[in-house]
């Protein structure tokens, strides 16, 4: 964040002038009725369209996977080898530390969660629930779907600052050498929501080897944007399972993703890959709610990558889309933001998502601007724990789903909206 | 079960010839080394090609419903409604209270126990994980995984008497009248896994309007064969949501099914049909865990069934292969069992399975045998609350997956191990 915007150079009647500019623009910008929305890391329906094949595969008579399975019956708990094959590849981990499952990769995360409360995890003295407390940490901004789990199961949210090369490790080692009660940390270790931060490996390593009081400490390495650079270069997958099992702390990290922003969002296919001790105990709690994933589905989508150059060059096709719409972002921000300094933003190499921060104290009014103005952003604070940004200056941004066009003008009428909620702050604090 | 058996009034000397007859039925039955499988309910293959269309639905450009949703995309956390309009019509439960969901009913029977045990239900003074003990009814023989689910979340199982009507109402109303802790019940009103038993409309009344010292006291209505029948008269589906409304107990009913058994058993779609407020209930932790389920499978279905009629003709071309299977295993019972008055089993009017009772004491034997001769039988028990069969007599049999070759074959293998034990076990008590 600036620490000095132009506003609070200015003069009272310059403010007072600016802030009577502002006012128009945003009259004007309301006078247009939009109805846009900027809430959600939705793909566009084009980038839909780039799967359009699984729409009729596998196809007749195709229901056999390599191994002679028949996906159309029950069973299987681990899902196919052939396409935990390609995954374990673009995601860094053993196949046979891989498993796939149905559509959503969020669900294994709550089940991880809740068979932990429930049975207490592998290393676990006693089930999480009978622990007074339960505690996550939380680098934020983060995912607020990730806080919504461990909210929903009363489990207490440590918010921990996160940098470009991901959470601050001195800060989280501190707290989880001392907290035995510090049961867990959300990271989403690639092209992160919503700032877009790549941890480093060396960051990585740090996590894995930190002693914790807790022996049943867990890492929820979310990394549902491995595969989803917005430039030529590829941030390369952690070898993460290997650098904790090399630090003798193998069950620490409960590995995830999906194709959920590589094929159909809502009809993908998840995985989760961990240790095989940690396997072997999910899939005995697996077994009790499922008799096995969609296999046809994961069929379909083996047929549809074929391998993992395939999804490589399916991802480049998304990248067309998508990086355009992150430029225009970039360029609106610059050309209407960048002298008065009232904000600043990340500028992702990856993932679905701009974190734009703006004036302290401003973010929940410029949202409300928004809204009234027909431009749907997603919730004040929603990147932080309970939902509370201590600064109230974070908003996420995420551009894939509307057109260039809709883009183009939700956008512009954000900036709007930040230099008013400025001027009115810059206004009120003289 | 007979009372006396034709064993049971022969002489020693005969006894001993007839052990020595069986014996070498059995070593003749070993020799043949078969690999047979009557273990699960599976479809078989020749089933799972009655959909063999849903391999190349929904097709080209086909991702829209008829709201104009976007199946492909993200969200909907109630599914699309023209699919559940036709379930509805099936399930005799109005749409509104139906939802759609992924592959599997049992996660959803999963996540209703697990939310009210970290939860509470709508009508739950405190989460049932804070009550000192929970317990369930457990109409038996039973479903094994139902158990499986309440056996893993440590809720105490109550086996009840199961008749052909449905479970003994008498025995449940006194249970349920004066236990708070009896929380729940298991229940598969049409055609029972195993029995074959179908709740009468006077059973269902009964059990939905009975007082419970539990306020929130739910039934689990499994209704996973309710468009199953075996002859040409389909069970009508009772009106399960109306009568509990009736009775004042609106939110006691929580009702399942799914196309698992009419589809492809591993990649259908199942449903939820309850109150609204149990829906909003439990919507509100499903929004936790998941943005949506596969919207594009239901789709898939929706295009494949077309309506309620369209199902009605579906089940029709499976029971045209599942009859002959449960003809042929009745044939066998009765011609190699019939006369010496050892076994006695159900004669399902449709579902899945058909419950074989041989001599008291002698499953657990009876599968023993089977299995050294090469013919896999579900586990001795396993249709009773912790698998413990108390008279170990309960033999499962699930004729569906093999050939009608095959199936004449192990069921032959399966008599000859019946009397061989009832032999032993004559002898044994002489």
């Amino acid at each position: 964040m600036p620490t000095q915007t132009q506003y609070g150079l200015m003069s009272h009647e310059e403010l007072v002038a600016e802030h009577e500019r502002q006012s128009a623009n945003y009259e004007r910008l309301k006078s247009e009725k939009l109805t846009l929305d900027l809430t959600r890391g939705k793909p566009s329906p084009e980038q839909l369209d780039l799967s359009a094949e699984l729409l009729s595969l596998p196809g007749a008579d195709d229901f056999r996977d390599g191994s002679g399975t028949d996906t159309r019956n029950y069973g299987g708990l681990t899902g196919l080898p052939e396409l935990r094959a390609i995954f374990a590849e673009l995601l860094n981990i053993p196949v046979e530390n891989l498993v796939a499952g149905n559509n959503a990769s969020l669900e294994i995360m709550h089940d991880l969660v809740v068979w932990s409360l429930l049975h207490g995890t592998v290393d676990s003295p006693r089930p999480w629930s009978q622990e007074s407390v339960v505690k996550f940490l939380c680098p934020a901004p983060g995912y607020d779907r990730h806080f919504a789990i461990t909210e929903s199961l009363g489990i207490e949210m440590i918010p921990v600052p996160l940098r470009e090369d991901g959470p601050d490790v001195r800060f989280i080692a501190d707290l989880v050498a001392n907290d035995p009660q510090i049961k867990g940390m959300w990271a989403v270790p690639t092209y992160s929501n919503p700032t877009g931060a790549v941890y480093s490996e060396e960051v990585a390593r740090e996590l894995v080897s930190m002693p914790t009081a807790a022996p049943d400490f867990r890492i929820f390495w979310d990394n549902a944007y491995a595969v989803h650079p917005l430039t030529e270069h590829l941030a390369p997958a952690i070898d993460i399972l290997g650098l904790a099992a090399q630090a003798g702390h193998p069950n620490r990290v409960f590995a995830l993703a999906s194709t959920s922003k590589i094929t159909f969002a809502g009809s993908g296919v998840s995985f989760f890959g961990s240790s095989t001790e940690n396997l072997t105990w999910y899939q005995k709690y697996l077994g009790i709610k499922t008799i096995g994933p969609d296999k046809v589905n994961q069929l379909r989508h083996l047929r549809f990558f074929r391998d993992a150059d395939g999804v490589r060059a399916h991802m480049a096709t998304h990248r067309e889309i998508l990086a355009p719409k992150f430029a225009l972002v970039r360029r609106i921000l610059e050309e209407r933001l960048g002298t008065s300094k009232v904000a600043s933003w990340t500028e992702p190499e990856g993932g679905y998502f701009i974190s734009l921060d703006v004036v302290e104290g401003t973010a929940a009014r410029v949202i409300a601007l928004a809204k009234e103005a027909g431009i749907a952003l997603t919730g004040a604070g929603s990147a932080f724990p309970y939902k509370k940004d201590p600064e109230d200056k974070n908003i996420r941004l995420a551009p894939s789903f509307p057109s260039l066009g809709e883009l183009e003008k939700a956008m512009d009428g954000v900036a709007t909206c930040v230099l008013l909620a400025a001027a009115e702050k810059a206004l009120a604090d003289k």
